[in-house]
Protein backbone atom coordinates (compact mmCIF):
# COMPACT_ATOMS: atom_id res chain seq x y z
CA UNK A 1 0.00 0.00 0.00
CA UNK A 2 1.66 3.62 -1.40
CA UNK A 3 0.16 6.21 1.22
CA UNK A 4 1.13 9.95 0.16
CA UNK A 5 0.09 13.08 2.05
CA UNK A 6 -0.17 16.37 0.65
CA UNK A 7 -1.95 20.05 1.52
CA UNK A 8 -0.62 23.36 1.99
CA UNK A 9 2.50 24.51 4.25
CA UNK A 10 2.22 24.10 7.82
CA UNK A 11 -0.90 22.34 7.35
CA UNK A 12 0.41 18.96 9.46
CA UNK A 13 1.80 16.88 6.71
CA UNK A 14 4.83 15.93 8.53
CA UNK A 15 3.27 15.36 11.89
CA UNK A 16 0.61 13.57 10.25
CA UNK A 17 2.69 11.06 8.28
CA UNK A 18 5.08 10.15 11.58
CA UNK A 19 1.40 9.41 13.65
CA UNK A 20 0.29 7.38 10.81
CA UNK A 21 3.59 5.43 9.90
CA UNK A 22 4.19 5.32 14.09
CA UNK A 23 0.28 3.49 13.83
CA UNK A 24 0.71 1.01 10.92
CA UNK A 25 4.17 0.00 12.50
CA UNK A 26 2.58 -1.03 16.21
CA UNK A 27 0.10 -3.07 14.41
CA UNK A 28 3.51 -5.01 12.89
CA UNK A 29 3.16 -3.49 9.35
CA UNK A 30 6.62 -3.05 7.70
CA UNK A 31 6.50 0.59 7.24
CA UNK A 32 8.69 3.11 5.50
CA UNK A 33 8.31 6.70 6.28
CA UNK A 34 9.66 8.73 3.83
CA UNK A 35 9.06 12.31 1.57
CA UNK A 36 9.08 14.43 -0.94
CA UNK A 37 11.35 16.05 -2.60
CA UNK A 38 14.13 14.05 -1.05
CA UNK A 39 13.80 10.43 0.10
CA UNK A 40 16.60 8.87 -1.01
CA UNK A 41 19.86 10.40 -1.43
CA UNK A 42 20.28 11.47 -4.31
CA UNK A 43 16.88 12.84 -4.83
CA UNK A 44 17.84 14.60 -1.15
CA UNK A 45 20.88 16.43 -3.37
CA UNK A 46 18.37 17.59 -5.71
CA UNK A 47 16.29 18.61 -2.82
CA UNK A 48 18.48 21.14 -1.54
CA UNK A 49 18.85 23.29 -4.75
CA UNK A 50 14.56 22.88 -4.99
CA UNK A 51 14.04 24.15 -1.80
CA UNK A 52 17.37 27.08 -0.79
CA UNK A 53 17.35 30.24 -2.58
CA UNK A 54 15.27 33.10 -3.86
CA UNK A 55 11.79 31.96 -5.43
CA UNK A 56 13.04 33.23 -8.87
CA UNK A 57 16.37 31.11 -8.30
CA UNK A 58 14.51 28.62 -11.36
CA UNK A 59 11.11 28.80 -13.86
CA UNK A 60 8.37 27.01 -13.19
CA UNK A 61 9.48 25.00 -15.77
CA UNK A 62 13.40 24.18 -14.50
CA UNK A 63 11.98 23.69 -11.32
CA UNK A 64 9.26 21.06 -12.47
CA UNK A 65 12.38 19.14 -14.55
CA UNK A 66 14.03 18.98 -11.27
CA UNK A 67 10.98 17.91 -8.91
CA UNK A 68 10.73 14.86 -11.54
CA UNK A 69 14.14 14.18 -11.40
CA UNK A 70 14.15 13.83 -7.65
CA UNK A 71 10.98 12.00 -7.66
CA UNK A 72 12.32 9.32 -10.32
CA UNK A 73 15.12 8.40 -8.02
CA UNK A 74 13.23 8.34 -5.07
CA UNK A 75 10.63 6.00 -6.73
CA UNK A 76 13.42 3.69 -8.41
CA UNK A 77 16.07 3.51 -5.23
CA UNK A 78 13.08 3.82 -2.40
CA UNK A 79 9.19 3.73 -2.83
CA UNK A 80 9.40 0.45 -5.76
CA UNK A 81 12.02 -1.66 -3.86
CA UNK A 82 9.77 -1.36 -0.45
CA UNK A 83 6.13 -1.88 -2.47
CA UNK A 84 7.69 -4.66 -3.84
CA UNK A 85 9.24 -6.67 -0.87
CA UNK A 86 5.68 -5.54 0.33
CA UNK A 87 6.21 -3.00 2.82
CA UNK A 88 3.59 -0.18 3.48
CA UNK A 89 4.95 3.32 1.94
CA UNK A 90 3.87 6.62 4.15
CA UNK A 91 5.72 9.50 1.72
CA UNK A 92 4.80 13.26 2.93
CA UNK A 93 4.04 14.89 -0.21
CA UNK A 94 4.00 13.18 -3.82
CA UNK A 95 3.15 13.87 -7.31
CA UNK A 96 -0.17 16.14 -6.20
CA UNK A 97 2.34 18.39 -4.30
CA UNK A 98 3.55 19.16 -8.02
CA UNK A 99 0.19 19.54 -9.59
CA UNK A 100 -0.36 21.87 -7.23
CA UNK A 101 2.20 24.15 -6.67
CA UNK A 102 4.10 23.88 -10.13
CA UNK A 103 0.24 23.97 -11.76
CA UNK A 104 -0.66 27.19 -9.66
CA UNK A 105 2.32 28.92 -10.84
CA UNK A 106 0.57 28.94 -14.38
CA UNK A 107 -2.28 27.58 -15.72
CA UNK A 108 -0.77 26.44 -18.73
CA UNK A 109 2.06 24.58 -17.22
CA UNK A 110 -0.74 22.31 -15.52
CA UNK A 111 -0.88 20.41 -19.13
CA UNK A 112 3.04 20.26 -18.69
CA UNK A 113 2.73 18.79 -15.44
CA UNK A 114 0.52 16.30 -16.53
CA UNK A 115 2.20 15.15 -19.22
CA UNK A 116 6.06 14.77 -17.71
CA UNK A 117 4.58 12.68 -14.56
CA UNK A 118 3.37 10.19 -17.55
CA UNK A 119 6.47 10.30 -19.44
CA UNK A 120 8.43 10.02 -16.49
CA UNK A 121 6.94 9.05 -12.95
CA UNK A 122 3.25 7.41 -14.21
CA UNK A 123 2.93 5.67 -10.87
CA UNK A 124 -0.47 7.41 -8.34
CA UNK A 125 -0.72 6.89 -4.08
CA UNK A 126 -3.18 4.06 -3.70
CA UNK A 127 -4.36 6.51 -1.37
CA UNK A 128 -3.46 10.20 -0.41
CA UNK A 129 -4.69 12.21 2.63
CA UNK A 130 -4.56 16.09 2.11
CA UNK A 131 -4.68 17.86 5.18
CA UNK A 132 -7.00 20.66 5.16
CA UNK A 133 -6.56 23.44 6.60
CA UNK A 134 -6.98 27.90 6.63
CA UNK A 135 -3.54 28.99 5.46
CA UNK A 136 -3.56 31.83 8.02
CA UNK A 137 -3.56 29.14 10.47
CA UNK A 138 -0.92 26.44 8.89
CA UNK A 139 1.29 29.92 8.38
CA UNK A 140 2.02 30.73 11.82
CA UNK A 141 2.47 26.95 12.42
CA UNK A 142 5.24 27.45 9.53
CA UNK A 143 6.87 30.42 11.58
CA UNK A 144 6.99 28.68 14.60
CA UNK A 145 8.66 25.93 13.01
CA UNK A 146 11.45 27.90 11.58
CA UNK A 147 14.78 26.24 9.50
CA UNK A 148 16.10 28.43 5.76
CA UNK A 149 13.75 25.64 3.41
CA UNK A 150 11.14 28.82 3.11
CA UNK A 151 11.26 29.12 -0.63
CA UNK A 152 7.75 28.64 -1.17
CA UNK A 153 6.15 29.32 2.18
CA UNK A 154 7.95 33.18 1.35
CA UNK A 155 5.61 33.81 -0.99
CA UNK A 156 2.90 35.15 0.85
CA UNK A 157 -0.47 33.96 2.01
CA UNK A 158 -2.15 34.98 -1.28
CA UNK A 159 0.33 31.37 -2.79
CA UNK A 160 -1.22 29.84 0.31
CA UNK A 161 -4.67 30.25 -0.54
CA UNK A 162 -4.39 29.77 -4.16
CA UNK A 163 -2.45 26.00 -3.12
CA UNK A 164 -5.34 25.60 -0.61
CA UNK A 165 -7.76 25.95 -3.97
CA UNK A 166 -5.71 23.33 -5.96
CA UNK A 167 -5.45 21.12 -3.42
CA UNK A 168 -9.61 21.16 -3.40
CA UNK A 169 -9.98 20.71 -6.99
CA UNK A 170 -7.41 17.73 -7.10
CA UNK A 171 -8.98 16.32 -4.66
CA UNK A 172 -12.59 16.55 -6.14
CA UNK A 173 -11.05 15.20 -9.64
CA UNK A 174 -9.84 12.04 -7.92
CA UNK A 175 -12.42 11.24 -5.27
CA UNK A 176 -11.58 7.31 -5.40
CA UNK A 177 -8.03 8.34 -4.22
CA UNK A 178 -8.28 11.49 -2.08
CA UNK A 179 -9.63 12.12 0.98
CA UNK A 180 -9.57 15.68 2.14
CA UNK A 181 -8.87 15.63 5.84
CA UNK A 182 -10.01 18.55 8.15
CA UNK A 183 -6.57 19.99 9.73
CA UNK A 184 -8.06 22.33 12.36
CA UNK A 185 -7.85 21.03 16.53
CA UNK A 186 -5.11 19.36 17.82
CA UNK A 187 -2.63 16.39 16.60
CA UNK A 188 -4.43 13.81 18.11
CA UNK A 189 -7.54 14.88 16.75
CA UNK A 190 -6.40 15.09 13.20
CA UNK A 191 -4.53 11.58 13.73
CA UNK A 192 -7.85 10.10 14.60
CA UNK A 193 -9.44 11.76 11.43
CA UNK A 194 -6.79 10.15 9.11
CA UNK A 195 -7.01 6.41 10.87
CA UNK A 196 -10.48 6.56 10.10
CA UNK A 197 -10.04 7.51 6.55
CA UNK A 198 -8.52 4.20 6.52
CA UNK A 199 -9.74 1.71 4.38
CA UNK B 1 23.41 31.79 -35.28
CA UNK B 2 23.21 29.25 -32.55
CA UNK B 3 26.26 26.64 -33.00
CA UNK B 4 27.28 23.43 -30.87
CA UNK B 5 30.45 20.93 -30.97
CA UNK B 6 29.39 17.79 -30.37
CA UNK B 7 31.99 14.38 -29.92
CA UNK B 8 33.09 12.18 -27.93
CA UNK B 9 35.05 12.41 -24.50
CA UNK B 10 38.35 13.95 -25.89
CA UNK B 11 37.56 15.01 -29.42
CA UNK B 12 38.43 18.44 -28.99
CA UNK B 13 35.35 20.15 -28.41
CA UNK B 14 36.33 22.17 -25.96
CA UNK B 15 39.03 23.62 -27.82
CA UNK B 16 37.46 24.00 -31.11
CA UNK B 17 34.23 25.94 -29.48
CA UNK B 18 36.92 28.25 -27.73
CA UNK B 19 38.50 28.53 -31.17
CA UNK B 20 36.02 29.32 -33.47
CA UNK B 21 34.37 31.44 -30.48
CA UNK B 22 37.84 33.38 -31.08
CA UNK B 23 37.44 33.98 -34.75
CA UNK B 24 34.13 35.02 -34.38
CA UNK B 25 35.18 37.53 -31.86
CA UNK B 26 37.79 38.56 -33.89
CA UNK B 27 35.65 39.13 -37.25
CA UNK B 28 33.24 42.07 -34.77
CA UNK B 29 30.68 39.79 -34.44
CA UNK B 30 29.33 39.74 -30.35
CA UNK B 31 30.14 35.70 -29.44
CA UNK B 32 29.43 33.79 -26.24
CA UNK B 33 30.77 31.13 -25.21
CA UNK B 34 29.15 28.72 -23.02
CA UNK B 35 29.09 24.71 -22.75
CA UNK B 36 26.91 22.22 -21.30
CA UNK B 37 25.85 20.77 -19.08
CA UNK B 38 26.49 23.89 -17.01
CA UNK B 39 26.45 27.07 -19.37
CA UNK B 40 24.46 29.53 -16.67
CA UNK B 41 24.54 29.62 -12.57
CA UNK B 42 21.67 27.30 -12.09
CA UNK B 43 22.88 24.50 -14.31
CA UNK B 44 26.69 24.45 -13.40
CA UNK B 45 24.92 23.53 -9.77
CA UNK B 46 23.50 20.84 -11.78
CA UNK B 47 26.47 19.79 -13.35
CA UNK B 48 28.39 18.94 -10.45
CA UNK B 49 25.47 16.44 -9.36
CA UNK B 50 26.03 14.79 -13.28
CA UNK B 51 29.81 15.11 -13.71
CA UNK B 52 30.71 14.15 -10.00
CA UNK B 53 30.32 10.50 -8.63
CA UNK B 54 30.31 6.76 -9.94
CA UNK B 55 28.58 5.71 -12.94
CA UNK B 56 25.78 4.22 -11.02
CA UNK B 57 24.94 7.51 -8.89
CA UNK B 58 21.73 7.88 -11.47
CA UNK B 59 19.83 5.60 -13.63
CA UNK B 60 19.38 6.50 -17.00
CA UNK B 61 15.98 8.26 -17.03
CA UNK B 62 16.76 10.18 -13.80
CA UNK B 63 19.98 11.53 -15.50
CA UNK B 64 17.99 12.74 -18.41
CA UNK B 65 16.02 14.79 -16.16
CA UNK B 66 18.81 16.63 -14.55
CA UNK B 67 20.17 16.87 -17.88
CA UNK B 68 17.08 18.40 -19.57
CA UNK B 69 16.49 20.50 -16.25
CA UNK B 70 20.29 22.05 -16.70
CA UNK B 71 19.71 22.83 -20.53
CA UNK B 72 16.52 24.11 -19.72
CA UNK B 73 18.11 26.72 -17.19
CA UNK B 74 21.01 27.15 -19.60
CA UNK B 75 18.43 28.03 -22.58
CA UNK B 76 16.10 30.43 -20.88
CA UNK B 77 18.97 32.49 -18.51
CA UNK B 78 22.19 32.46 -21.23
CA UNK B 79 21.32 31.11 -24.85
CA UNK B 80 17.74 32.95 -25.53
CA UNK B 81 18.72 36.61 -24.25
CA UNK B 82 21.89 36.64 -25.89
CA UNK B 83 20.57 35.06 -29.71
CA UNK B 84 17.58 37.57 -29.17
CA UNK B 85 19.85 40.58 -28.94
CA UNK B 86 21.65 39.04 -31.87
CA UNK B 87 24.82 37.73 -30.38
CA UNK B 88 26.51 34.10 -31.46
CA UNK B 89 26.42 31.55 -29.59
CA UNK B 90 28.50 28.56 -29.38
CA UNK B 91 28.39 25.66 -27.18
CA UNK B 92 30.34 23.20 -26.20
CA UNK B 93 27.65 20.20 -26.12
CA UNK B 94 24.00 20.57 -26.61
CA UNK B 95 20.80 18.26 -26.97
CA UNK B 96 23.11 15.93 -29.15
CA UNK B 97 25.09 14.48 -27.06
CA UNK B 98 21.77 13.76 -24.44
CA UNK B 99 20.82 11.65 -27.68
CA UNK B 100 23.87 9.75 -27.87
CA UNK B 101 25.02 9.12 -24.30
CA UNK B 102 21.67 8.92 -22.74
CA UNK B 103 20.42 7.19 -25.92
CA UNK B 104 23.32 4.69 -25.65
CA UNK B 105 22.84 3.53 -22.53
CA UNK B 106 19.96 1.82 -23.67
CA UNK B 107 17.98 1.87 -27.35
CA UNK B 108 14.34 1.63 -25.46
CA UNK B 109 15.90 5.21 -23.94
CA UNK B 110 15.88 7.46 -27.39
CA UNK B 111 12.00 7.64 -27.70
CA UNK B 112 12.01 8.88 -24.33
CA UNK B 113 15.02 11.60 -24.89
CA UNK B 114 13.15 13.03 -27.95
CA UNK B 115 10.15 12.99 -26.19
CA UNK B 116 11.00 15.09 -23.19
CA UNK B 117 13.13 17.44 -25.38
CA UNK B 118 10.01 18.23 -27.85
CA UNK B 119 8.51 18.63 -24.38
CA UNK B 120 10.97 20.62 -22.18
CA UNK B 121 13.65 21.97 -24.46
CA UNK B 122 12.10 22.43 -28.85
CA UNK B 123 15.15 24.23 -30.14
CA UNK B 124 17.99 22.79 -32.31
CA UNK B 125 21.47 24.92 -32.77
CA UNK B 126 21.54 26.37 -36.44
CA UNK B 127 24.97 24.84 -37.00
CA UNK B 128 26.41 21.44 -35.08
CA UNK B 129 29.84 20.73 -35.97
CA UNK B 130 30.95 16.73 -34.51
CA UNK B 131 34.23 16.82 -34.19
CA UNK B 132 35.26 13.46 -35.16
CA UNK B 133 38.47 10.89 -34.03
CA UNK B 134 39.33 7.58 -32.46
CA UNK B 135 38.32 6.88 -28.92
CA UNK B 136 42.39 5.48 -28.73
CA UNK B 137 43.33 8.62 -29.52
CA UNK B 138 40.82 10.98 -27.93
CA UNK B 139 40.55 8.81 -24.45
CA UNK B 140 44.82 9.26 -24.04
CA UNK B 141 44.31 13.40 -25.08
CA UNK B 142 41.52 13.22 -21.69
CA UNK B 143 43.66 11.38 -19.78
CA UNK B 144 46.17 13.78 -20.24
CA UNK B 145 43.66 16.45 -18.95
CA UNK B 146 43.09 15.16 -15.42
CA UNK B 147 40.42 16.49 -13.32
CA UNK B 148 37.58 14.42 -11.46
CA UNK B 149 34.93 15.18 -14.05
CA UNK B 150 35.22 11.65 -15.07
CA UNK B 151 32.39 9.88 -14.69
CA UNK B 152 31.71 9.09 -18.44
CA UNK B 153 35.06 8.62 -19.38
CA UNK B 154 35.28 5.83 -16.66
CA UNK B 155 33.26 3.53 -18.99
CA UNK B 156 35.59 2.51 -20.66
CA UNK B 157 36.15 2.54 -24.46
CA UNK B 158 33.58 0.45 -25.81
CA UNK B 159 31.55 2.59 -24.35
CA UNK B 160 32.91 5.47 -26.50
CA UNK B 161 33.00 3.40 -29.42
CA UNK B 162 29.09 3.41 -29.32
CA UNK B 163 29.37 6.88 -29.08
CA UNK B 164 31.37 7.50 -31.74
CA UNK B 165 28.61 5.24 -33.77
CA UNK B 166 26.51 6.95 -32.55
CA UNK B 167 27.32 10.53 -33.38
CA UNK B 168 27.87 9.17 -36.57
CA UNK B 169 24.19 8.01 -37.31
CA UNK B 170 23.04 11.33 -35.71
CA UNK B 171 25.59 13.04 -38.39
CA UNK B 172 23.66 10.80 -41.49
CA UNK B 173 19.87 11.71 -39.97
CA UNK B 174 20.39 15.77 -39.89
CA UNK B 175 22.87 16.07 -42.39
CA UNK B 176 21.18 20.08 -42.98
CA UNK B 177 22.35 20.76 -39.36
CA UNK B 178 25.15 18.75 -38.74
CA UNK B 179 28.85 18.73 -40.12
CA UNK B 180 31.05 15.93 -39.14
CA UNK B 181 34.59 17.12 -39.13
CA UNK B 182 37.58 15.27 -39.14
CA UNK B 183 39.29 16.01 -35.62
CA UNK B 184 42.80 14.14 -36.24
CA UNK B 185 46.09 16.57 -37.05
CA UNK B 186 47.11 19.43 -34.48
CA UNK B 187 44.45 22.19 -33.16
CA UNK B 188 44.91 24.31 -36.24
CA UNK B 189 44.22 21.81 -39.06
CA UNK B 190 41.02 20.94 -36.84
CA UNK B 191 40.03 24.46 -36.72
CA UNK B 192 40.73 25.35 -40.41
CA UNK B 193 38.49 22.55 -41.17
CA UNK B 194 35.98 24.25 -38.93
CA UNK B 195 36.11 27.56 -40.37
CA UNK B 196 35.67 26.01 -43.69
CA UNK B 197 32.90 24.27 -42.76
CA UNK B 198 31.12 27.89 -41.75
CA UNK B 199 28.70 28.64 -44.16
N1 LIG C 1 -2.85 19.78 14.75
C1 LIG C 1 -1.88 20.66 15.04
N2 LIG C 1 -2.09 21.69 15.85
C2 LIG C 1 -1.13 22.57 16.16
N3 LIG C 1 0.12 22.53 15.67
C3 LIG C 1 0.40 21.53 14.82
C4 LIG C 1 -0.55 20.53 14.46
N4 LIG C 1 0.02 19.66 13.60
C5 LIG C 1 1.30 20.08 13.44
N5 LIG C 1 1.54 21.20 14.18
C6 LIG C 1 2.76 21.98 14.24
O1 LIG C 1 2.70 22.89 13.14
C7 LIG C 1 3.96 22.97 12.48
C8 LIG C 1 3.79 22.49 11.03
O2 LIG C 1 3.43 21.09 11.04
P1 LIG C 1 4.07 20.11 9.99
O3 LIG C 1 3.59 18.73 10.30
O4 LIG C 1 5.54 20.31 9.92
O5 LIG C 1 3.35 20.65 8.69
P2 LIG C 1 3.76 20.46 7.18
O6 LIG C 1 4.62 19.24 7.12
O7 LIG C 1 2.42 20.27 6.51
O8 LIG C 1 4.45 21.71 6.73
C9 LIG C 1 4.90 22.14 13.30
O9 LIG C 1 5.59 23.00 14.19
C10 LIG C 1 4.00 21.16 14.03
O10 LIG C 1 4.55 20.73 15.26
N1 LIG D 1 43.95 18.48 -32.36
C1 LIG D 1 44.49 18.13 -31.18
N2 LIG D 1 45.62 17.43 -31.12
C2 LIG D 1 46.14 17.06 -29.92
N3 LIG D 1 45.62 17.36 -28.73
C3 LIG D 1 44.49 18.06 -28.73
C4 LIG D 1 43.85 18.48 -29.94
N4 LIG D 1 42.73 19.18 -29.62
C5 LIG D 1 42.66 19.16 -28.26
N5 LIG D 1 43.71 18.52 -27.73
C6 LIG D 1 43.98 18.25 -26.31
O1 LIG D 1 43.26 17.08 -25.99
C7 LIG D 1 42.61 17.18 -24.73
C8 LIG D 1 41.09 17.10 -24.93
O2 LIG D 1 40.65 18.22 -25.72
P1 LIG D 1 39.29 18.95 -25.37
O3 LIG D 1 39.16 20.11 -26.30
O4 LIG D 1 39.21 19.23 -23.91
O5 LIG D 1 38.29 17.80 -25.77
P2 LIG D 1 36.76 17.61 -25.35
O6 LIG D 1 36.26 18.95 -24.94
O7 LIG D 1 36.14 17.09 -26.60
O8 LIG D 1 36.74 16.58 -24.25
C9 LIG D 1 43.04 18.52 -24.17
O9 LIG D 1 44.14 18.27 -23.30
C10 LIG D 1 43.46 19.32 -25.39
O10 LIG D 1 44.44 20.29 -25.10
MG1 LIG E 1 6.54 19.07 6.39
MG1 LIG F 1 35.45 19.50 -23.12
Amino acid sequence: MFISFEGIDGSGKSTQARRLAGALAERGTETVLTREPGGSPGAEEIRRLLVEGGSERWSPETELLLFTAARRDHLERLIRPALARGAWVVTDRFADSTRVYQGAARAEQRALVDDLHRLMIGIEPDLTFIIDIDPEISLSRGQARGGNEDRFEGMGLDFQRRLRDGFHALAAENSDRIRLIDGSGDEDEVAARVLAALP
